[in-house]
């Protein structure tokens, strides 16, 4: 039994949302939550729904970090911030992992002043999941990409490090036995791209215990290739939101079209799975959450627009994750390194 | 009246598609075509299509550098292979740009071997054209892209030539007027991203003579907010074969699906406009072909798999592009730089 920390006032449909997602959560499994804000008003949200008052605690935080707000600023003001009191909550042992939606920016920085870095670990990562198609029956239809905006620019080691971090995250949490890990580059070939995407695929060779298949390139991202992708923030980070946007755009293209004309309109309803599937697509990011992973205790990001049903997913998936002992894992990893 | 140099035998299917694509050039515009490769198998072609004799010249040349071949090498052993041939013939004044869908790295090689670069010029990008959603009327289809693959790394002054080279080729083929330049980067703020963009950033608010709008994010490459889109070859290069990719996915997607059921049959040939909208999508790089900007000399590169029509597109591009002057105006902006 896991006990998750959970920000209750961050994320564009906090707190009703997130209050309603860890409710769930409360009903449908046996986690232990403590939903980390304004007391009053989590209260009056819980007492709308059905949840499990034994599975349910609130630990009060005073103030709360806006989606807009500049993060060093606000960490560094508001002291008594739901993210701040969560993040202290999990540093000192009160629960085995934080979720929150809110500002992914304040979070990184609330993790990096409460969380002990693993040690060897040079920088933390940003991960996220997206959904791609499967190469073979049974490989998870999500994939793990990393970073996607914690750093900008890796040098050779760091982009080792994701690898492993990533590899030994999608070994717990994914259906998948051994992940297949790859490097993000502009073509497949070992000597293609910056000088340290090319000594990071020679030290990958040779090195046991990640299952390395090598360069990918954009057009497999949407492919079954590889389950786990390393790449530095900058390139992950323009990666993942123009799968964002384009599935977004998807969305709208049929919606409008189907405004249009009767033809779309008939033509829509006959493939209402399919739709659904579009649209699922562009939800993508509701599903799993974005692991940070480096820190010795685990946060799982939700969406900033995460419905209660992403928040539910997120409790699980942390529960899942410090139950697995994902940063044990890394930090197996990380010593056999050196 | 321009000469277009186009590389006959560079391309998946080349020569066939080549020749054919040219044939139709030569039947609808006044663009003088020379075709450089195989005297015999262009011959034997033309003689099964429909073409102005006037308007086409063949120009041989014995070798073909192959798709699959180390570009290296193959440049360096194959003297006499149709694309360093067609590139000579323009760099010698025969022609006035140059048309390949052969090997990229082959097709750069030549361009670096035989045409001289603008002065200063500091490197030289591999643009790409592909479609976006407009946010206004008026607004072209088509945003351009750069670089895609020809560098790694850029520093500031590299990126801000690349703007302005962008902005220059924008403004002459597209049907917009003051194209609108954007940074690639991972957040809209000034400051964000490596020491390069931020830079650059400056440097471009500073910059007339370029419609400078800022920073986008991934999302926003889909979206018409900018008309040419500049970031470093390794992140431009993921982000179009991810839109490839993903492209290509959706055709797949809504072709296995319609083969599943009759109902997605039925919707499917409802929809019928809608689904070639999509396979228009996954076809774009066949629209417009990719410009190497920063030579004194044109080079349009079109897609390995360009079919005829794509290669008759491809040349009106360059004999447009050409006749507006394209490398005159970005030699004239970078010598404002100065």
């Amino acid at each position: 039994m896991r006990t998750i920390a959970i920000d209750a006032m961050g994320g564009d449909l906090a707190p009703d949302e997130v209050v309603k997602g860890v409710a769930t959560a409360s009903l449908q499994t046996d986690i232990q939550c403590v939903l980390v804000g304004d007391e009053r008003r989590i209260q009056e949200i819980l007492e709308r729904v059905e949840y499990n008052p034994e599975q349910i605690d609130i630990h009060p935080a005073g103030e709360v970090i806006g989606m807009a707000e500049e993060p060093k600023d606000a960490v560094r003001h508001k002291r008594d911030a739901s993210i701040l009191v969560a993040a202290r909550l999990v540093a000192d042992g009160g629960a085995d992992a934080l979720v929150s939606a809110g500002n992914t920016g304040a979070a990184v920085l609330a993790c990096a002043r409460h969380f002990q870095v693993i040690p060897g670990i040079r920088k933390t990562a940003l991960a996220s999941v997206y959904p791609r198609q499967t190469e073979y029956p049974g490989q998870d239809h999500l994939a793990l990409l990393l970073d996607v905006g914690a750093t900008i620019r890796c040098d050779a080691i760091e982009l080792v490090q994701f690898a492993l971090m990533g590899g030994a995250y999608a070994k717990r949490v994914s259906k998948v036995a051994s992940p297949r890990v790859a490097l993000l580059n502009m073509g497949t070939e070992p000597t293609k791209g910056s000088a340290e995407l090319v000594e990071a695929h020679r030290a990958l060779q040779a090195l046991s215990g990640v299952n390395f298949i090598g360069n990918i390139e954009g057009n497999d991202l949407v492919k079954g290739k590889a389950d786990v992708i390393v790449t530095e923030g900058l390139v992950g980070n323009v990666a993942l939101k123009l799968l964002e946007g384009l599935a977004e755009v998807m969305v709208d293209m049929a919606g409008a079209a189907a405004e249009e004309s009767w033809r779309w309109r008939l033509g829509m309803r006959m493939l209402a799975g399919g739709v659904d599937r579009l649209r699922e697509l562009a939800d993508y990011t509701t599903y799993g959450g974005a692991p940070i992973l480096g820190f010795q205790n685990l946060f799982i990001k939700a969406h900033g627009r995460s419905p209660a049903r992403a928040i539910t997913n997120a409790v699980k998936v942390a529960a899942k994750a410090a139950r697995d002992g994902v940063p044990e894992e890394i930090a197996l990893g990380i010593a056999g390194l050196r």
